[in-house]
């Protein structure tokens, strides 16, 4: 098993199974369902400044992550992501294809939003680095660029991988909002059922907002015990506001769980 | 007993107590401690917008922050905090005094950094009708301005109060910074020990920034698990940097613990 394997026990899954997709279950022609699932500061940023990768949670939040992974059918994240951190966006726990058994199982498929197609591919990104090792799978890149690079393209489907060219994004009050309902139709006809939003601020805050939340099953945030300082990247929705325009809280959990986890905690909630 | 009398039972002080000054101890010369207490929202908000009070935790965590308020000889906030919200500032904890005993027992000195003296105090301000009923103490105003308004004046020592003139802000790299060896030294020689801080925003980021957590003894913040969305009031201390100009984390607390109350989680660390 490659060094890099990680473990999570059964008694560290029980607090999150109520905040999981079933392990079987169902598709009764539904969209697929979401868990959106990030870590921050108190200060609620994800990085110290755009494109730079920050280290924010402790090993067993990591594990955790790495288990969460595990149990859907595909992560998903923005082109910010994807360019900044060149992430592997596999599953390295115990017991996933490349970690201990063969094949692909519980290997997540990596879903890119990147609206022009601008995310520079290479042989050395990690993602394919990975899927060439049988460790993880080639990414499917949703953009509205009806003509993709062509090297892109080929590299991609390689490995397994392909774009798939689609309108991401819908004009809402003069604002570009990403329209989570068309990209989950496209996401449902690939049979992805269960999708795993890691970030990056912009994919988060999207999500965060009301008119959004329908799409989100449930949302797992991890927090460490610091604060990374003004000037990074920061996950806060829209400001809210009522009929008489009162600004109002934007976005509040329900069936809320706190569970300390190393330095961390863990909160689990729904809308 | 006045009907907003709060109750906090032995059982949910206990997980504080290492994070509160001692009962009784030596002032052997020593500046006074500081225990920076607020409650955010997810998004590191305090308030949905300057001005606007905002009731971000439960009924549990106000009961926690009464019995912390009767723990210290002082609560401290800054003028925005006093001019926006009229705060009440006494302790209205079950056995303090107006709550359930006679004279001012358990009832911290309120404390406000107002450094042009602008707070506009009248006999309808909420701390000073606490005074005037026997369920609380009127404010000492730390100023730089040397000579405030004499209404103000008059009004304030008419319940026991006063302005205090002092240089509050030192001028570091061109920027106005809080000087607290000199608030605090100020607060010793009125034989106050032990100052819990509550806000607003301007008051903690200047305490949570390197040069300043030296004078902090501990961290108490809860957590409601809600976003208030951008615009808000928010805790972020200015960013930080190594010595080669590289972004590092800002602020990270030790000796972390984490306690669900209510929906909340309250976190209580050190520097
Ligand atoms: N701590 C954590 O858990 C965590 C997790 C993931 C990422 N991160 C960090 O987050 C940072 C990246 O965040 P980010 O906000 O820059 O990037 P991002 O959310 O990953 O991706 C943002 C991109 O998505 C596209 N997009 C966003 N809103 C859109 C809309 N309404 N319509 C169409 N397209 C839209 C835009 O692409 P175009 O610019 O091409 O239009 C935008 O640049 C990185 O520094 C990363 O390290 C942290
Ligand atoms: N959720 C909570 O726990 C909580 C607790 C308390 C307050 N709040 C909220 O916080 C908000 C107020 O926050 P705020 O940031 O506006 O006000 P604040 O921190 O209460 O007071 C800020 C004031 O302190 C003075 N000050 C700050 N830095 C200084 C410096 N370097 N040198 C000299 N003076 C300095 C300035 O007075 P001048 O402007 O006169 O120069 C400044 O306006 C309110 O909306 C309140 O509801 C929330």
């Amino acid at each position: 098993m490659p060094e890099e394997t990680l473990s999570f026990s059964d008694s560290e899954r029980e607090f999150l199974e109520k905040y999981l997709p079933p392990n079987s279950r169902q598709h009764d022609g539904k969209l697929p369902s979401i868990t959106l699932t990030f870590a921050t500061s108190l200060d609620s940023s994800i990085a110290l400044a755009p494109g730079v990768r920050t280290q924010l949670s402790g090993p067993r939040s990591k594990a955790m992550t790495h288990y969460i992974r595990s149990r859907h059918d595909a992560i998903l994240i923005g082109v910010g992501t994807a360019a900044a951190d060149d992430p592997a966006l596999n599953c390295r726990l115990e017991g996933a294809g490349g970690y201990g058994s063969d094949g692909l199982s519980q290997q997540p498929r990596p879903i890119v939003i990147d609206p022009s197609a601008r995310w520079a591919l290479s042989e050395q990104s990690r993602i394919l680095v990975l899927a060439k090792a049988g460790r993880g799978r080639a990414p499917y890149i949703l953009t509205s660029n009806p003509s993709p690079p062509k090297e892109s393209v080929e590299l991609l489907e390689r490995y397994g991988g392909k774009y798939i060219s689609m309108g991401l994004s819908k004009v809402v009050a003069g604002r570009s909002h990403l329209d989570w309902k068309t990209i989950l139709e496209q996401l449902k006809d690939e049979g992805l059922h269960s999708i795993m939003v890691e970030g990056g601020g912009s994919i988060i805050n999207s999500l965060l907002e009301p008119q959004n939340q329908n799409h989100v099953s449930s949302v797992i945030v991890t927090i460490a015990p610091l604060w990374l300082g003004q000037g990074g990247v920061v996950v806060s929705p829209e400001q809210g506001t009522d009929e008489t325009g009162t600004v109002i809280t934007a976005s509040t959990l329900k069936a809320v769980k706190w569970h300390p986890l190393g330095e961390d905690i863990v909160l689990c909630g729904t809308f």
